[in-house]
């Protein structure tokens, strides 16, 4: 009855979570072309860390001040990360486990711990210092020394998505169900790999609390998640850009994943959904450019944040999230797409349109479950909606 | 583009979750007969209450202040409850927030907001005072006047137990995945209930932190979530056991489920399976009989929580939730299996022994992704394996 202390045989599993990551193609270099002397970014030249220094104006100063606090959900969400950053790091074990020194089997048991505390895909990729912040938002210099990163990515949930317009009243929570999440995963992880004796810091969303050290983008490509879409974020071929992700920087020795290529570069140069509906206009319709060591479409940042922060008429915004092509539930019809778009690129206008009169990316008001509700002074009032 | 402020059209949804709860036979009383006159319940006198105080002997007591730390999972995830503790119960807004006083609105939007959140089964009942403590661990009066209370269920994982025989070192992180899990969606929900101008306060698990204020079991009935099986807790006919709750109790004016009747104590009469497996012998092979209240097949708590705190050959167990004939994924064979559990009872013998044969209950190896660690005074070693 004694079972092995050992978990040898783990390799024989083909696939370790929700969905089959293993089976896409794997490439040495990214889609995305990166120079090699990338610059470390300053997190106060983030869109969101210029807007809290005041950078673009005193109304876009004053909204982000409310960002979660003026909807119920994401204001309740926001009562977590100040718990998590309390336990995001903390003292090693002095004396190394007896495991095996195995980077593949280290990898693999990682990963199935990240399963097994529900993500839903996990990647693992060597931390370079351009990942790294520079400064953090108080203008304190980020070190993070350590060699890994493990990247917990969590959907925002597809229902939720299928009956919101992107950008209405659920759109901040829906990133935060993401952000919270995967927060509670990546400081669970990292409380057990320094129990192993390895240090490990969790990485995750706190705004003003500064609770990443780490540019999250570059992360997902080398983690192989997913390749950089029109929209200038990271898009998974099963989820699409409905997640986000928190990060576990590591000393473990661990086996890499690598870049992935499903054929998005080719299908974002035709399909241009995003831009034509993101309500900024930050989204461009024009060819990739090379810009601060990523050859890119050029995102225009501060229309997105500008956007998302003063939105008047819900809490945030991810519409180019909602109305992507790729933002569909698990099925098998949705597999023979992916197949097409890597297989048959000519397609891909096609499937665009398809897609559109299908009604994807409209709103289907039976699943939406929340309340249009706006905090003003610390009174909950329907938006819109003139008051006594 | 502007859409309603009001989810009115929510009462169409069939299914509001993973699991078709919604399918299942509902009755006006709980398949467990329960008296009139329930006593509350002292926190001190629960099995791990009183191996806390040190009425199981000293052995256990020594044992049971190590019963999360000795494994790393485990242990890492002993770090999450106090965090929560800080934020379980807070402010209530002054102001009500402007939502319809529709009780079955209400009830499917919160369920709708568990399962955003990644609930696996949300139900609601009304909170009787019986179901709360009387005392709390540390001998202080509980008081908890909240109406309603609801029932937020996650899943142990499936393919864990799979590779697992039950009783193993992953066992005690087992529960705690669902615990904290559990908690941290019942701290978000709560919290979203207080801004909306009610009070809600998350119950969990916290052990010494008394978290919990009150008693799971006769909630996880009344709120429909499954039947009492013989091993002495409820069994949810998609998951079995393999499940823990948290709860959150609150004013706000809720529709309440109702007890379900899915032909579990029946098959439970018949089936026996785990009072054969279990490691303690704590699971009683005959009939039902009325204790504390309750007409159900008396469970000795002296034993299993004994064997649970001082098992040398793994941390904690779970070996009756593993071998349960219920404990299954999604699928449509197992589909046809409940629909004959509740149609031809005759059957249930039979569908016991392919169990069996099928190799249901046994540890397969193929999904141990974990080490055998123990935690001897801050060191991790090898279970069993004699130390240098």
């Amino acid at each position: 009855m004694q079972s092995r202390s050992y978990p040898e045989i783990l390799a024989d599993r083909k696939q370790l979570g929700p969905y089959p990551m293993e089976k896409l193609k794997y490439v040495d270099q990214p889609t995305t072309k990166i120079t090699d002397n990338i610059q470390r970014i300053d997190e106060r030249e983030h869109g969101f860390g210029q807007a809290f220094l005041g950078k673009f104006g005193p109304f876009v100063e004053k909204e982000i001040a409310r960002f979660c606090e003026k909807y119920p959900i994401s204001s309740a969400m926001w009562e977590m990360p100040p718990q998590f950053k309390l336990i995001a790091d903390g003292e090693v074990a002095p004396n190394k486990a007896p495991i095996p020194q195995d980077p593949e089997l280290l990898s693999r048991h990682i990963k199935s711990l990240g399963y097994f505390l529900r993500a839903d895909i996990v990647g693992i990729c060597r931390l370079p210092q351009w990942a790294v912040y520079s400064y953090n938002l108080k203008g304190n210099p980020v070190e993070c020394n350590q060699k890994f990163a493990i990247v917990i990515v969590i959907d925002q949930d597809y229902e939720t998505m299928k009956g919101s317009r992107g950008d209405d009243w659920i759109s901040c929570s829906q990133s935060f169900l993401s952000y919270n999440t995967s927060a509670f995963i990546a400081c669970t992880m990292a409380a057990y790999i320094r129990r192993l004796g390895y240090p490990a810091r969790a990485h995750f969303e706190g705004a003003t609390r500064s609770a990443y050290q780490v540019v999250v983008t570059p992360l997902l490509l080398l983690a192989g998640i997913g390749e950089i879409c029109r929209a200038g974020i990271v898009l998974n071929p099963f989820l699409g850009t409905r997640f986000k992700a928190s990060v576990v920087t590591t000393d473990l020795p661990l086996e890499t994943d690598k870049p992935v290529d499903f054929g998005l570069q080719e299908f974002c140069q035709k399909c241009m959904k995003c831009a034509h509906e993101c309500p900024a206009k930050a989204i461009p319709f024009g060819d990739k450019v090379m810009y601060n060591g990523y050859e890119v479409w050029r995102f225009d940042t501060e229309r997105c944040t500008k956007y998302r922060i003063t939105n008047q008429n819900g809490s945030a915004c991810g519409r180019c999230i909602k109305v992507c092509p790729w933002n569909k539930p698990e099925g098998w019809t949705h597999d023979i797409v992916r197949w097409m778009v890597k297989h048959a690129p000519f397609l891909d206008k096609l499937i665009v349109k398809v897609d559109d009169i299908w009604g994807y990316g409209k709103q289907d008001i039976r699943y939406k479950w929340w309340f249009d509700l706006e905090d003003a002074d610390g009174v909950l009032q329907i938006p819109g909606k003139s008051q006594d």
